[in-house]
This record gives C-alpha cells, structure tokens and sequence, in this order.
C-alpha cells in the first residue's frame, strides 16, 4: 500500500575530517539545475569549462584532462589499470595507507610490484628514490603526493626525473592536494595523476579528475590490445569526451554539474589565493595545536600538508571518546588514524571551504573543550596562538 | 587574476528519449541536503532505506541488494567481473547493443562468449533459449530484460530455469526496466540483476542498483580468489555496506541522497499503481503513433517495452531533422537508434516522470508537427487516439 515517507533530512556535520570535506554552496545550486542527456552539446560545454580549471589546479597544459564517472578509489583504478600490464615490474613508493592500496590494485591487476617502503609519516629522499628506480627499472612507477592517512607531502621532481631516465611513466595519487596546494603536474613532471572532487573542490564525491601527460596520452592512443576494464578504458572515454562524442556510458550529468561550480569557485577565488588560505590556515592552525602542548605526527615541518594536518593523541587520552565529544557538542567532525596509527593522531582537514579564520578558532575551541573533558590538560590557549597568526598576516 | 564566472544555467529540456529521464522534484531537493561522511551512521540509514525499497521495485527478497558507485555500465561490469572467470563459458543472448556490450565485458574478461543472436526487435523463444543452455552447459548466462536499443521485453523465466538446470547463474541487464514495470528478480530466477537510476527511478546518472540471489551471494562469500578489480569487488562492497563497514571507497553520498529520495517516491506512489501508469501511458502512446500512421518497429505487442517505445521512421523522412525539430521547438528530446537501426526508428520514453496524459499529449502533438513539417502526412489525429486510451481506462 503506499504511504507516506518523510523527506531526506540529513545531520548538519562541519567536516574537518580526511575529507570529504564541506560541499560550497554554489555546487549545491548548481546540482539543482535540470539534467540533460549524456550526448547533449550542453553536457561538453561543461566538460570542456572543467578541462580548463582543472588545467589550472592541476598545474598542466595537458589535453588529457577529464573526470571519471566514479570516486577517487576509481580514478587510481583507472591509472593502474591503463598503464600496467600484467607482467609489469611496477614500483610504488610506499608510506601510508593509499600507496598501500595502489599495491594491492598493481597486484590485482598482474603486475609485478615491488614496494620501497618507509614508515608511516616520512617520505623516500630524493636520493633514495632515484636510486630504487636506477635499480628495478620498473615500467611504471607509482608515489603518493598527498598521503591521506599520514598528512605527508612527497614532491617527487627527482623521482619523476629518475624514472624518466629509465623510461617508466610516474603515477601519482593528488586525491588529496588537487585545490589545497601546487599539484604541478608538469613542473613535477606526472604523467598521470588522478584525484578527487570531495576535498580541495569542495563538491560531493562522485567524481575523479585525472591527466595524462602527452607521453601517457600518446601510449594510450596507441595501444592496440583492449584492457580488462570496459567502464575505465581512457580509450573510449577519450573518444566520448572529445571530438565525435561516441557514446561510452551515461555520465553523471548532476555531478558534472557540482564540479564545474566547484571549479568556477576556485577561479574566482584566483588559485594562488585559494593555496595561500591553505597555508595561513595551516600555520594558524598548527601554532594553535601546539600552543595546547600537542604534537604534530609529520615531525619534519617541511613535508608537512598544509591541509590534512595529523596530531598525536596525547598518552592516556581516549582519542575516539575526543572525537565523539567534537561531534556531538560542536557539530564538528575530524578524522582518526588508519592502520598502525589508528587511536594514535587525529587528522584535521581544512579542505577548500574549512580553511577559514572562523573554522580554525572553532575546531580549536572545540578540541580545547573535548580534550579537557577527556583528561587532558592544555598548555595555552590553542585559539589566542592561531589568533596570533592571523593577526600578524 | 580572479576571474568572475557566470553560474550554470542548464538548457530546460523535457527528456523522452532512451535515458536519462526526468529527475523527480523532490530528488533535486534530496541532493541539496548537507553531505555527511562515507562513513557516518546516517549514510548507512540511507543505504538501509535505499535496499529496502530497491527490493521493492527488484521484486526480490535479497539480502544483498545496493547500488554500486558508477553508472549502469559499471553495474554491468562489476556483474560480469565478480561472476564470470576468465575461461568461464558465458552464453549471451544477443539482439541489441546492451547484449553485445555484455559480450564485449565478458571478452574482456578473459571468458570463452557464445552468443545466441537474434535480429533486433525480436527475443530468443523459451525452446530456443532452453536448448541453446542444454546445449552449451555454460557457467554464466546473460540476457537483457529491458533492451534500449530495440525497446524489446525478454521475460526470461524459461531461460532461468534452464540456466539453473545446469547450474549455470544468469545475469539480467534491468536498466530500463526498474521502476517501470515488473522485473520480477526472484520470480524469473535471475541470480543477479543490475540497473540504472536515470530511468524509472528519476534520479539523476550516477548510481547502478545491483541484487543478487541467495546462491550468487553465496558464491561470492565463498570466492578464495581475488578478482582484478578493486572498485567493483562486490565482496569489498559487501563488507562495506553491511556490518562492519569496513572502509572500501568514498561513496558518492548526494547520490544515495538522491536515490534514497527517488525510492521514496515511488513507494509513496506504491509500485503497483506506477506500472499500471506506465502501461496506461504505453497504450495512449501507441494509440497516438499508429493513429498518425506509424509503425512499431516491435511487431509483437506481447513484447513491447511499457516505457521505452520504438517507432519506424516513415520511408523518405529525415528522422534526424525531425527530432531537431521536436526539440528546438517543443523542447522534448527522443532518441534516434543505435547501430542498425540508426536513422530507422525514433526511441520515446516514458520512464517515471513523464508517464502522464499531459506529457504523451504534447509528445504526441510535437512529434506531429514535426514529421509534417518534414514532409510526412499523418493519417489521423495522434492525441485524439491517445485521449480516447485515458477516457476509457
């Protein structure tokens, strides 16, 4: 019989957590704008207006340069499986839990891989990584820029730089810097780098962009053998998006839609400008956690991401009881550990909308109150720190 | 320099073609919600709502019931890469484009494919699909139920049986179907059925429903093997989902929003009362078209498509200048056909939204206009006929 079934009424949460991150409110007007079909000329209006601020955030000239109708764990599919084939000796650089997964999909997919592991908060040196690649010679290697569950950067220049020399194609995971920071694509020198949409571009998740360096682009396009992957084939996704528009699968229109806005955001906002709230509001933030007597997981201050910052549970705190506390008493939600570090640090993103003044005094607040509550006694004032930040900016 | 970027402004067309359909009001309104996390509490009430009225539209009473994170193609993928091994024989019976892209993933997959062809707009008999299975003893059988290409209904049942008399598993493609008519999973026998949400359920593309029969689900739980793909490994899926929530990717949660909101329509609509629309809305159409004197490119009533009607191209007129027509100047979009069949037939949808007497009406009206003003003389008055369908139902 039919009844009556009340609306969708979703918990208003403040995201401040591993992402996804806080959804700007012009991507939400944007998703209510009516659909049109999966060939319709609007539709590569809209996909050519995203090909060129994703151009901008990603730091290329690249012509390949789409979104792939899935989340980010699709676009790091899309990349393994496009570019490594069965038998291929593939090398991750591995320090943290994405690198981890970009093994299991290389071992999925046949490869051979072979892992230069460092532990979880540091990163290969550049010395170490041209060395590693000097002597696999892998065909394609892999490196994370942004690591998720550890909050570290990895430039890469050297690494990119080393693999070319032996011909391998550079894979890496910028799931969590696209739209937070320079990506630099080219200067770096990636040939494919994937990402997503639910973080530094402030939409809801569902896409991945990703780019294809003219090298990649040009081995894609000739590539005579069909991949496994039907639904990620670069080939035929190539061909639905560019020039002739052959049909491939029905894109998700709506979310086309958020991420064109989401992107038209940031170009308002100027790139450059939108890195720079990223690292005020990082500095202000990491004076504010230290202020209280925290400590910073990324002990090297220079490989530290300026948007996904990683504390340390202090000894004998509940970190998940802390957590909760911020939740349900200031509506604000931050991230655990994974793996080895779960129940050790905290993750506090300020993606895109977050890394603002206002938020980051917030979160201290809240953090503040929840530890107390918790247990834990607090140096300093973590706000009147950040405060100082800003003040002096 | 920041740049000022005018907000998205999408072109309002009414969508009666192939799919995407209409998006129900109150879906838009879902989408607008505040996201949470991939892994709150309350996206799991959501994906709980979205699997119990999911096994309404389904007809079915499995456990396993969820929406995969791509679009129907992914459904179909991640149907054929869970259940068919490389080696595996797979038959496919073929007569139309989703048939033959069924036998494209199952290549891909390594599979030894056999296919059972029949000209498009007709189906495999009950004797003939039975003794193609007696015969070939496949592992995995696929069939569509609802072909877009052709608009032909393939019910199955005797397939199924047959299928399960060699203990073959079967694959139905319900793209079109879902949420337009009965699919009738547990009835028919299909082991798994995957689907779309840009048709009968009026959302917009991004999600694919997917359901599998107890002895599926079983196979799946029991599989030693990991399969090549991360994304769509149905066992990842299942942990996340149920239980555990064992992290797997980052849903795409305004889409759910959007199914959730979808689902809730129609249960307050009650499913049966839909399909009887649609059957309503399939009749006044087809009244209208052959009162204009055009032809069903199905000649077999017993298996037209309720939602999806396929019509002849009069002899001698530019189908595609028709269509243009219809849509610069009555704003309705109808699709042309695929491969064969291109430039041959019109696709007119009905699927969810515009199943009601005032949208045949003004389909029926422009559809008129606009084969006159190419060149064709309609016999009689379309929307008479179809007038004359609802004042008698």
């Amino acid at each position: 019989m039919p009844e009556k079934i009340s609306a969708l009424c979703s918990p208003k949460r403040f995201l401040m957590g591993a992402g996804p991150s806080m959804v700007d409110p012009r991507v939400y007007e944007g998703m209510a704008q009516p659909i049109v079909s999966h060939l319709d000329p609007f539709l590569f209006q809209v996909t050519e207006d995203i090909r060129k601020h994703l151009a901008v955030a990603f730091g290329t000239k690249n012509e390949f340069t789409l979104a792939i109708s899935g989340t980010g764990t699709a676009g790091m599919e899309t990349s393994i499986t496009n570019f490594v084939s069965p038998g291929d000796k593939f090398l991750v650089f591995a320090n943290g839990y994405f690198c981890d997964r970009i093994c299991e999909i290389g071992r999925r997919q046949g490869a051979n891989v072979v892992r230069f592991d460092k532990p979880w908060g540091e990163v290969a040196s550049d010395e170490e990584a041209r060395s590693a690649i000097l002597r696999e010679r892998p065909r394609v290697v892999a490196y994370v820029q942004a690591e998720t569950s550890t909050g570290v950067f990895q430039e890469g220049k050297a690494l990119c730089d080393a693999a070319h020399e032996v011909e391998a194609l550079v894979i890496s995971d910028v799931v969590t810097s696209l739209g937070c920071m320079p990506v630099e694509i080219d200067k770096t020198g990636i040939d494919i780098g994937f990402s997503c949409v639910q973080k530094g571009l402030a939409c809801p998740p569902g896409l991945s962009p990703i780019t294809l360096s003219p090298r990649a682009l040009e081995i894609l396009r000739a590539r005579e053998n069909d991949i496994r992957t039907f639904y990620f084939d670069l080939k035929l996704l190539d061909e639905y998006y560019k020039g002739g528009h052959r049909y491939h699968h029905t894109a998700p229109i709506t979310m086309f839609y958020a991420l064109r806005e989401g992107l038209a955001v940031i170009a308002e906002e100027g790139i450059e400008n939108r890195w720079e709230r990223h690292r005020l509001g990082h500095r202000a933030l990491v004076a504010g956690l230290e202020a209280m007597g925290l400590e910073m997981h990324v002990s090297d201050p220079a490989i530290r991401l300026p948007m996904l910052n990683t504390v340390r549970v202090p000894d004998g705190i509940d970190g998940t009881a802390v957590r909760a506390r911020l939740r349900d008493e200031f509506s604000i939600e931050i991230s655990g550990g994974f793996g080895d570090l779960a129940s050790k640090i905290f993750r506090i993103g300020i993606m895109g909308v977050p890394a603002q003044r206002e938020n980051i005094l917030r979160l201290l607040e809240g953090l503040e109150v929840s530890l107390r509550a918790e247990g834990y006694a607090t140096h300093a004032s973590g706000t009147e720190a950040a405060e100082k930040v800003y003040a002096s900016a």
